[in-house]
């Protein structure tokens, strides 16, 4: 097989678009992101890489707390509004019907399917961006979008983000620690 | 909409598999991973959760490097069987064929279609796991996988992770950074 080496870049093969909900002066707001994972098992924890200037960071700093807010494919049109305008520039916290959990400075979106409360762990500074590492609180899922007590992929239908574009999540393949079974050395 | 509350939960609505590459001893070593996103734009970076008790964690620590190798859907039985066997118990030097980039002691498998070398730029406690932050020194592609000069999804075909299956991607349905234009107050 012939490899190019197309250089140093902020690259991952799949990404999911959330929206970070943070209070900035008391007030929602809502950013596109889509550099996020999780960080730990034990305590649970995740991590999403914002740029410095945004006006997100100064919600996270002001309060030790955000949300990850998972959109549907139906919030498409205002999951990707939240990544063209900027909170300095236009008041968003009507873009989503905001809701508070157990951490009362972290604003969920209503309309996402999945919302995640997180208290800020630790804050990594990696250059342009910043990795913000909470501690998750709580999870709050709409009923419609579970299955056995879980969110579900089939019901949530998330948006992945790759090569700027949004694409579904395709049909499910294969069980994972079972797949590998199958496998026999040449 | 009715919200249950599931509590905490290590929750991510899509994450990507991918393989670790570390040498431990010298030799190759693979492991599945799906806690793995970007973490800066300048300088590119990427983070990956591992956990502590693994035998990779020992070969990020022995030569501060590590890749991150993007397997396609037909590598699933193999990327799986890297997540059902530990290094401890079994030698995964034969599971794929290793080459070297940049990084002298970064292995990186030949049969995914995007081998990331990383080199390690920090590691964050974080309870059972810990989060590895690595900067992308170079990005390897398979010529065939690639448009205009960049991994193109739709030929790399990539293996999504959710609840314990594996996904393929679905259909490109909007533009990013345009589809929210469309978005009016109500």
């Amino acid at each position: 097989m012939e490899k190019i080496m197309i250089g140093p870049m902020p690259y991952m093969s799949v990404l999911p678009t959330v929206l970070v909900g943070v209070n900035v002066d008391g007030k929602p707001n809502y950013m596109t992101a889509a550099w996020a994972t999780v960080a730990s098992m034990v305590p649970p924890m995740v991590c999403v890489a914002i740029n410095k200037a945004r006006y997100t960071a100064k919600g996270i700093d002001e309060n030790g707390t955000f949300s990850l807010n998972v959109p549907s494919l139906k919030q498409v049109i205002p999951t990707d509004h939240c990544g063209l305008v900027s909170g300095k520039q236009e008041d968003k916290s009507g873009v989503f019907q905001s809701f508070y959990g157990k951490l009362k400075t972290a604003p969920l979106a209503e309309e996402c399917p999945v919302n995640i409360e997180c208290r800020l762990f630790q804050s990594v500074d990696c250059g342009s961006h910043i990795l913000r590492i909470g501690e998750v609180v709580e999870i709050h899922v709409d009923k419609s979008c579970m299955t056995d007590g879980k969110p579900d992929i089939t019901k949530v239908n998330p948006i992945i983000y790759a090569q700027l574009t949004y694409f579904s999540v395709g049909k499910p393949f294969a069980k994972a620690f079972s797949e590998g079974k199958k496998y026999r050395k040449e």
